[in-house]
């Protein structure tokens, strides 16, 4: 090591210790024959003084001199004071000097050093700094543009390498806790086989067999059931997956997930062990201790009280069904949702008949702006409780009389109401417009997490061509209810899935999966692939289910999120070392590029494949683990 | 879990415990009344004895019929003598039992459980197996592509699974280490930008920016590099690596490596490290005590004694030059090469003269399938110790009569002979001479390990058309006594650069980085490339050298290498889940395979990208960090 000192690590004990430091001008204060330095390393920073060769005379005929020579130095590079005036911020330095108290009054408490500083009797600089298109400081805004492309000083800054310290901390803990339970960590091959349906793969054209094309992995699904075919028994990865979807909200084409297989285990197994590691994380990283076991819901009961399969449990404003009390009523949107067989059900906003009539359109267009064709509601009278508002002139007096209790309401609220045939589109309208309530009416601890595991999901849900799509993976077993009889009603069949939720986000998810050919073979063909594509595209899984395959369930947890709320971060761009934009663009390196003639025929881009592609079909899912 | 305890955890003290196991029947041994099982899991193998009626009638009338009922199983399946002679190999089961002492001499002290036996009350079986097309068992031998087809069931054999769990403790052993002296683990990009030159990238279309292509990356060298400038210091990763390269030997397409990279550091440090890594390694998992400091040989000074530039220090047999020896010879394949300022070589082959005549013509197949002329020999009369042979005559007798001594050899060794213009090719066929001299006399000791550092590598090598390539990558530093003048004398430059090598395998390799741009730019320029194409291809890295990058260093471990050594397996696939075959398949699922004209058109490989390809320029090596 240059150093024989970390800057942050020095304490009024190393007083009279003669240290070398290395590490970033953070900030420099010339006060003439004085300046003070910041110096930044990975420790912290602690603060270093040049002075001018009065002030180190003592120095200069005593060790100072000494140790100048052993370097090779001549006197007047003492002390560095004229080099110091050179000095810019983040320039990287290397500077010998000697610990001392400050003088009193001059202490910074708020400074883990702040009771010594370092008095300088050498200074090199390691390289010099430009001026910097990013200020290295925490205080300063900058794009997102300006911050990736300048990811490296982007990164010495103390909340963005804090949030990838954080990420290196949580693969820690998690890794202790599967360990401990004598899991064994296993690469698993991300040049795999393309798999037509579904989110998109990405592809790369092999060369040695032109006009052929691996697949980059959406997940290590396939692979780490055939670890349990191999009685491996107790899998692990953190593993980096791939998906080429359009760039919406917070995605990016790679991202990276904790995989997880076990063989010989229920349900309730993987879920206790998804409860250790968050509850190891949370406790370890942010001070929370997790209450366990972590409450379960129903996929049913979490859509009808929350309007989502990922609820976020940090507040109430629960949805209320009306199908049954509105029915009869001539108001049109509702009733035609009702005799459809439909959803009608409603949200409250406490306070919300305070809105202005701006606001109140306001509610329409983020209706609108979600595909709804609005979000009909009444408000409550502060006063009288009476019912106002456009939907109140179409519903009769008796359902508006018994409305607010119905509802749950009380005056002064407004009602939002959804109505569908289809019950999960009223249902997910109102849990939007739930999460909106309570950003807007600001209920939101944002110290608090709640967890929550959702259970029993539906094992299909109708395509829009009507047929079928697994709603986890088409590897999701049936619950014994079903296993025998999915097919007499593919809608209420209920599988062995189970999604982890943390404050609204799901952080994992996982499933009991199929073992047997047959359910496998019974499963695909409900999904509309015949046993000759089965075969074409799941043969070897198949194939691995004739041999005894043991019963068998994981999960796995999105890591970019879980570390993203870790940190504190709203995006999980803070925990990636080099995320990309949207479209998939990196600023810092500018990638993607075009390649070269040479690059393209050497790929066998353009060869044609020895035996024809199998066209693809259409109504099965992602055969990946979790929807991030 | 559905199961109580792991079959190979089983001791005498659980005699009396009823147990519930699940595993694998390895064996099945049919005695009519009785059958015995050999249950495997992951953790070992049990015996299990399922025995007939009137042999359980005890447990009927007691414990076994109460738990029977529990399970609601009737009275005919207690003991499950009826279905265990159902049972076949490798079908899955659930049995239930009471643990026994083995009858008096019935024990198998070569059994961990050797002591017990489960007598079963129940059975059920998970799932079967057809016919098996590779037998789980150690003892066949089956060719690598069934064995992969099927690795399921490969890996249910000790030997593979040993290895994948081995694997796994190396990561912890190398992780620990790691965190010990406070490295972060931080993931780096995967897509990435295509660097046209020296090896071949993997490419990847992007959909979102049809034309345009992601590169997977060959190493995370420059994105370690920019951690480094981000001032994160202290770096790892066990890290997938990507080249498109033909085949040979033992390669794969995609590559693991252990990848590390420190700021502020010295080569020693970055040794040091390395060593505690090794040390670790060998000592958890090997059983053996590596002596540090590991000894160093320069690169040069391993090409002389060992042709070699990872030497195999498990036995001598040193080359010796004879250049000077021998000048003034008359023999003009010799002559040549002295009078080109070459180099002319002898290795000893101890007791090689009792070769026949066609063991002796095989070492010129041998030199040939090299790529070399042949190999120039005599052989010392094992009575007279007169040199015969085809060189022999060709020689002087002054030469000849000094030879024996020159070379160390005794009558009845053999004296091969290399020469050429080019010392490195003449002295890398001695070399391989010397291995497989090594290899044919048998004096490799199968448990030696053998260590060194080799360090002070070239910068430079010319390539074929008569320009300069990086020996290690264009991002090494020259050392002090070079780096500001390297120019001078490009062929004699050194760098800061290490090779760890292990009984002839380089396992890890690194070196001290440039972090000057200005260095940066005249290491370029000498390797032919503009300061346009620089800027061009590298523009990124040398933008971040401008903000004050600190002095960086850092190191790669092939991985693979690394535990295919500690497993002591003889291919990498051994500790790869699912390696892929010559020409990168992959006989599991048939990956690479051809894709849908509508992947293609997605996946906008056809489209024109919107600028222009760079053209690519020659004379730069890969970037990556070490040659695997």
């Amino acid at each position: 090591m240059i150093r024989t000192h970390e800057a942050g690590t020095l304490r009024a004990a190393d007083a009279g210790t003669t240290v070398t430091l290395a590490g970033w001008v953070a900030r420099r204060r010339d006060h003439g024959g004085v300046i003070f330095v910041d110096l930044r390393d990975a420790s912290g920073t602690t603060q270093v003084v040049f002075r001018g060769a009065e002030a180190t005379e003592d120095q200069e005929h005593g060790r100072g001199a000494d140790a100048a020579e052993g370097r090779g130095l001549s006197r007047e590079e003492i002390g560095g004071l004229s080099e110091a005036h050179a000095l810019r911020n983040e320039f990287c330095v290397l500077v010998t000097g000697e610990v001392s108290r400050r003088p009193a009054g001059n202490e910074n408490p708020e400074l883990p050093t702040g009771e010594i500083e370092v008095t300088a009797t050498n200074l090199e600089i390691l390289s010099e700094a430009a001026p910097l298109p990013l200020p290295v400081d925490d205080n300063v805004e900058a794009s997102d543009d300006i911050r990736l492309k300048h990811r490296y000083l982007d990164l010495r800054r103390s909340g963005p390498a804090r949030a990838l310290r954080l990420r290196s901390k949580a693969n820690q803990i998690a890794r202790r806790v599967l360990h401990d339970r004598d899991f064994f960590e296993i690469e698993t091959p991300t040049l795999t086989r393309s798999t037509p349906e579904g989110a998109r793969d990405f592809l790369v054209p092999v060369r040695l067999q032109p006009g052929s094309w691996y697949a980059l992995p959406q997940s290590p699904q396939l692979f780490k059931q055939l670890l349990m075919v191999g009685g491996m028994e107790r899998y692990y990865q953190i593993a980096r997956c791939y998906r080429d979807e359009d760039f919406r909200a917070d995605r990016q084409p790679e991202f990276t997930q904790l995989d997880i297989e076990m063989s010989f285990v229920t349900q309730d197994d993987v879920i206790a062990l998804g409860e250790e590691i968050v509850s190891n994380l949370w406790r370890e990283l942010a001070d929370h201790e997790i209450t366990t076991p972590i409450p379960r819901i129903t996929w049913h009961e979490a859509m009808d009280r929350y309007g989502s399969d990922k609820p976020d449990l940090r507040y109430g404003l629960e949805l209320t069904e009306l199908t049954d009390y509105l029915r009869g009523t001539e108001f049109r949107v509702f009733a035609g949702a009702i005799d459809a067989g439909g959803y009608v059900g409603a949200v409250v906003m406490p306070g919300g008949a305070s809105q202005s009539r701006k606001e109140l359109d306001g509610w329409q267009d983020w209706a609108k702006a979600r595909g709804a064709r609005g979000l009909a509601y009444v408000v409550l009278d502060e006063q009288t409780g009476e019912a106002r508002g456009p939907v109140a002139k179409n519903l009769s007096a008796e359902h508006l009389a018994g409305l607010a209790e119905a509802v749950q309401a009380k005056p002064g609220d407004a009602v939002f109401f959804a109505a569908s045939p289809f019950r999960r589109e009223a249902q997910e309208l109102l849990g939007a417009a739930r999460q909106e309530i309570a950003r807007r009416t600001g209920v939101i601890d944002p110290d608090a997490w709640a967890f929550c595991w959702v259970v029993d999901a539906p094992m299909f849900e109708r395509t829009d061509d009507g047929g079928w799509t697994a709603v986890h993976h088409p590897f999701t077993s049936p619950n014994a209810e079903w296993i025998d009889r999915f097919e007499d009603a593919p809608d209420q069949a209920l599988a062995y899935a189970y999604d982890i939720v943390c404050n609204g986000n799901e952080i994992g998810g996982g499933s009991v999966r199929i073992h047997r050919a047959d359910v496998q073979r019974r499963v695909f063909a409900l999904l509309g692939i015949t046993p000759d594509e089965a075969d074409e595209k799941f043969g070897f899984l198949l194939e691995a289910f004739k041999y005894g395959p043991p019963p068998h369930a994981g999960i796995a947890f999105g890591w970019d999120r879980v570390t993203m709320l870790l940190a504190g971060a709203d995006s999980i761009r803070e925990v990636i070392a080099f995320p990309k934009t949207r479209g998939g663009y990196d600023p810092l390196t500018s990638a993607p590029t075009p390649i070269t003639p040479q690059q393209r025929a050497e790929a066998g881009v353009d060869a044609k494949p020895k035996t024809p592609a199998i066209p693809g079909t259409s109504g099965i899912a992602v055969p990946v683990e979790h929807s991030r």
